[in-house]
């Protein structure tokens, strides 16, 4: 089971690193982080390199793509380097898949058009935009196309594929490793559920962070 | 605000990620990792390297050390470079941290000598060996000293973290940034809730994830 998650100038970490902890224990896994050149790629915050141990190239065919999202998406969106390499990907994957903005890279390749898909919630939008059709949940499945919300619902998007591919005792057994039972001391991870004047400051000056 | 994460060689890489996308985004945030020599370090699944910008010797005294863990940690419970650092830094933090079996690292250091901590379930055992008083929670707040349970828990100790040094708002307003209304397919994510035979493979399989 070959895995792919493309890098790029400015991604968001927990967007990639959450569903590799997560992919990275399937039984039979072969990830490698992959960029239009190998290497380190910095993130949005840039404190923080991760490196890219194989160029896009080397893995034109992965079973499982993963993109993450990030501010940098926005640069990308004609940008046949990598926009190319998610067709044939996509052409000949078993899922394709996104976290977050993540998803604006599909719809700019094409793959998402008049298709259902998530994105963080700041972005839906955008979404649109780009011919895909934001649906606000947390992990959409369509075919195998797998989309998830913003930033930490990768690791959501990632059991639900690791009980696909490996039956629900292995993602039980995964989530229990990685110990994901959640509880943070707000409940205000959606704009459902946040204080108004936190969903207020978000799309004030939040939008830089989807 | 000066926030170190020290890396080495196979430590998880969500218990530093999930820390480092939510106090990243503190007011005032300067967050690096460090390790004991700038550069790649892998980790424990070897398909994965974070750059270290800093070595360690750079940056004595943070106001706020954030140890991830990882199997890794049972090579270091005689290392000075890296234990001598933890109690110098600890001596001068604001805030000294841990996720998952890097309590184990600040009980090596002689940290948590008789000190209540979490850790990763399958590793209290070992935290109690090191001479802390492991604490079967997702977050334990001892005075300065905040250490979370396994791999993901480090997210709400993170937002645990915003709050008292940025307030409640500053905490909710990066949990909805990061959507983090954690959805996952199953509730398996703690030993008490998990089925029992995928808590006992656990048991037999899983303890090199800890």
């Amino acid at each position: 089971m070959q895995i792919a998650i493309p890098l790029y100038d400015r991604f968001t970490a927990l967007d990639a690193v959450g569903p590799y902890d997560v992919l990275g224990r399937l039984p039979g896994a072969d990830l490698a982080f992959v960029a239009v050149e190998p290497g380190p790629v910095r993130t949005e915050q840039r404190t923080l390199a991760l490196i890219a141990d194989k160029a896009l190239s080397e893995v034109p065919r992965p079973d499982i793509v993963m993109v993450p999202g990030g501010f940098g998406t926005r640069d990308l969106f004609d940008d046949e380097a990598i926009l190319g390499w998610l067709r044939e990907a996509h052409e000949h994957s078993k899922w394709t898949t996104s976290v977050c903005t993540g998803s604006l890279l599909l719809a700019a390749a094409g793959i998402l058009d008049g298709v259902e898909a998530a994105t963080h919630w700041l972005a839906r939008d955008e979404l649109a935009a780009l011919g895909a059709i934001p649906v606000p949940e947390r992990v959409v499945q369509r075919g195998k196309i797998v989309t998830a919300a913003g930033v930490s619902s990768g690791i959501d998007m990632a059991l639900h594929l690791v009980a696909l591919e490996a039956g629900e005792m292995a993602a039980q057994a995964i989530q229990l490793g990685i110990e994901y039972d959640s509880h943070p001391p707000f409940d205000a991870g959606s704009p459902e559920k946040a204080p108004t004047e936190v969903v207020e400051f978000m799309r004030t000056v939040g939008v830089e962070n989807a």
